[in-house]
């Protein structure tokens, strides 16, 4: 394995390092860097389905979900999905030096406001290698260093990978720590990683609540969390009843695992009657297990809808589950969502115009749909080409975190000896 | 007092549920407000000052130093000057609603990405009255609510000013609870603030190191610091030497006390035989205490210059005083720069226009100045009308904080029964 990682200190000195160098590096070089990476990627395909058996064979996966061996497991097609995945970024504009705002000062200082990178971005993910080439691509070509932490159970896959972005980026000139791994380690690390004041620019942890919580407690560097989404579907007096049936549907089935999948359906009183037998029936057929409130539970007819409790519709199951409540109008939904969702996609279905503003209005999060699913809420859907995640925070980023979102900026003014009067 | 808190949640909750109107307030209605707490300023100026007169005759105001007393002092023409601020907020263009990007999705969805109120903001600030209505201004005009936690010292005239904007805002028809003071108290209820998550947005605390360390052990709201300023100037090999001396004496004399005055002076060695005793013997003159290195005290002649410490580099005096280093050129300046530079403002003065370009790409800053005074940093002269203080975090707001930068965004998308397939 190229990368051999001293301490978490050492080694965020030498991302910062390489940082300075990638922040200035030409487009041309950091692309070349994602082309050599792309080609390695394919020439490289045996040694990394190598490295990854390794860590399949791994006593300790022996432990997994098949679900979580599926996201550990490369097969050739995935790492040439990558590799595309990786040629994808080289085809985004550039963002950095961007010029946001230029203006003439009163005193006739030149001020331009020119977008920069943020330096080293460090990202905690699970074991999911394909993440390790994702995020090393958008930090590239955003002119960033990275330094990676990943999942114990991807240790030769990552370090495989890891190893190919930083031969790659040798190539095109550029500094290889400007892509370096963790080699593993526990919560001591992470709480190492964490508090890397001056040196870490910003550290966005995926994963789970409780990655967030263990984050929390010690992070002093910035962190931006790709977070937890608990989100809702609304059906309104108003909706098309065969469009909702289809967006509740998607929003719940067609991915659970996802954060932008539909944890919770409202349904307003007056359409329930018609709507809740019906939509339950087809969940149901379609595998998904039910808790409802009381009026839900009255109107299933012969469906089987447990008793919602509390916990429920603060829950992100993340899995054939979905809560069910009516609601007495719109107001009544926003308040439902304010109080229980994350902030990341809501999704209201009405031919009211008039409730759907009241809704986008009212919603606070980052995405809110009017005839459609929540599942739209990405960066390659939304044209930013690829994402290192969702942000439900509001400062900085919120929704995809895409190239853009690495970036921060910076007020360059000329002057001819201007001073203040 | 018009306001009476009771605890820091329910004041906090109170604010929450006046955001929610304001954040979609027509911009009518919140120049109303703002015209009429100008009007009401001027009208009542006889009753603030005499709250301020209170104040001052406090037991508490006796051991304040004069410049601290000249802070919480209010005068007829300080407050004639706060309304006047006030109405060239309601001058500026509304951000709220304003549509940062829009672009129709391959499915077909309409997607715009609009700019939004934060939600509720509390500002932590020091005993400087004006400052509350400075801060109200900003977020009512952004559409957002505010809860003020001023200094005790400055309870009496705080209360005045912030019953005087409820008065306008229910005269505009907006909820009072917009603008809300908490009733003094100690670190306890600042603790209490500071991790009032889910009803404050964001958390912006202006003030010195003490503060910021205080809140960072406890903050688990998002916090924005408006930070400490350690600013250079310095005065590269190529420099017009008197446009040097003219933006050294600025940066470091014209107002000491400020974030954005020159804390170190960094001279390169070319110019230092000629340049140093000059400069030196001019700032000494206008009273500026001075500390050097080795080499800068060897050429400083009859100019008295201690011997600067390791700690001097990393200081903000926020007074007459100036640390002095002589550099052997531009790359240097930057390691010396990055290494104790705060982020906040920096200037080279140089006419080499490839010397300057590396300062401004190597320098990680919010505002780097090519041959102006630092002292240009500020939400004001930047056009943007105002600012609640400034930020060194790269994160969200760098630099000036105005009234954007109080705002996040939403992406609201538009379907006709779109599905993810």
């Amino acid at each position: 394995m190229a990368v051999t990682a001293t301490t978490v200190a050492e080694t965020c000195a030498a991302a910062k390092r390489a940082a300075r160098t990638l922040g200035s590096a030409p487009t041309e070089a950091k692309n070349a860097a994602l082309e050599a990476t792309a080609r390695l990627l394919e020439e490289r395909t045996a040694e990394i389905l190598e490295a990854n058996a390794a860590d399949l064979a791994d006593e300790r996966a022996a432990g997994l979900s098949a679900a979580l061996k599926d996201r550990l497991t490369l097969t050739p097609e995935r790492v040439a999905a990558m590799a595309e995945g990786v040629r994808a970024v080289a085809a985004l504009a550039d963002p950095v030096g961007e010029e946001l705002e230029r203006k003439t000062l009163e005193s006739g200082i030149d001020l331009r406001k020119l977008r920069v990178p943020l330096g080293v971005i460090a990202v905690v993910y699970e074991a999911r290698p394909n993440v390790t080439i994702d995020c090393a691509a958008l930090t590239i070509k955003s002119g960033n260093a990275i330094v990676l932490r990943g999942s114990s159970y991807a240790e030769r896959s990552n370090g495989a990978l890891a190893a190919i972005v930083r031969e790659a980026l040798a190539e095109a000139g550029l500094p290889e720590d400007a892509v370096v791994l963790l080699a593993g380690g526990g919560h001591e690390e992470l709480a190492e990683l964490a508090t890397q004041e001056g040196l870490v620019d910003l550290l966005i942890p995926r994963g789970g609540e409780g990655l967030k919580e263990a984050i929390k407690a010690v992070a002093t560097v910035p962190v931006m969390y790709a977070a937890a989404g608990n989100c809702h579907v609304y059906v309104d007096a108003g909706a098309d009843l065969e469009m909702a049936r289809q967006i509740a549907i998607n929003a719940k089935v067609q991915r659970p695992g996802v954060c932008n999948a539909a944890e919770t359906l409202l349904i307003d009183a007056a359409v329930a009657p018609e709507f809740v037998p019906a939509i339950l029936g087809e969940l149901a057929a379609a595998g998904v297990e039910l808790v409802g409130d009381e009026r839900v539970r009255e109107l299933a007819g012969e469906v089987e809808v447990g008793a919602a409790t509390a916990e429920d519709w603060d829950r992100e199951y993340l899995e054939l589950k979905l809560a069910v409540a009516v609601v007495d109008g719109v107001e009544e939904a926003i308040e439902h969502v304010n109080a229980h969702g994350t902030g990341h996609s809501e999704a209201i279905v009405s031919g009211d115009a008039e409730a759907a503003e009241e809704f986008v209005a009212g919603v606070d999060a980052a995405a809110v749909y009017v005839n459609a699913s929540t599942r739209f809420t990405d960066g390659f859907l939304y044209g930013m080409g690829a994402e290192i995640g969702n942000s439900t925070q509001k400062l900085h980023a919120r929704g995809p975190i895409g190239m853009r979102e690495l970036t921060t900026f910076k007020y360059v003014a000329h002057g001819d000896g201007q001073v203040r009067g």
